[in-house]
């Protein structure tokens, strides 16, 4: 991996598409410390935030990307800020949503976990 | 001032009324390693960033923000992670803007700059 958005580039597409084809194992991608804002309701912690993901209530998900956006977030820790905005297609309706999401990425060993994820719909 | 969502509350509010009437005034919000990317162009450090938001070509510009979303960007530092939705107003249109940006603010002092700034209009 390179820069800021080659790295983003390759997390938004790993974490989506896991998150379209099996949510819950997006537990190893948090941490303790890691906090959710979904819709603005607060979680904490790798098993409080997966355990909202894997609730939600939809039984299909698709991720459409639109716009992907980093920035490194520390002056000192090769830490990342990536925004995202995109479609969201639930149970195949045909009325895709407009989410937009930003996740702060913190280095540990040869990847990266998930500090902060900021999730929101958009209404037009 | 007291937890993140009331800072982020104060900034934002502070922020897009600075912005809507005078955003040359902008400039002391942001540090030479400040970053933006507004609408994937990046700009680094106060004066890059504020030349660009002075010479966006509109006259008049109103933000009406609809969502805030807060969280502590840094186990060490009272740094903040801010998402902000809303609409963008340009010259009295009919049409408002839906727009997306996120701020990462950083303590100095008594107050907090602005290291990362992602502006992104969203196309339903």
């Amino acid at each position: 991996m390179s820069g800021p958005d080659a790295i983003a580039k390759q997390f938004v597409d790993f974490y989506y598409n896991q998150f379209d084809n099996d949510r819950s194992q997006l537990a190893s991608l948090y941490r303790e410390s890691s906090m959710l804002s979904w819709e603005s309701s607060p979680f904490q912690g790798s098993t409080a935030i997966v355990e909202k993901l894997t609730t939600l209530p939809f039984q299909k998900v698709l991720h459409k990307v639109s716009t992907i956006d980093a920035q490194p977030s520390s002056p000192t820790v090769a830490s990342l800020l990536v925004s995202v905005s995109g479609l969201l297609v639930v149970d195949d309706s045909e009325h895709p949503l407009q989410f937009s999401q930003v996740f702060q990425l913190i280095p540990d060993g040869g990847s990266y976990y998930v500090l902060n994820d900021i999730f929101r719909l958009i209404y037009g």
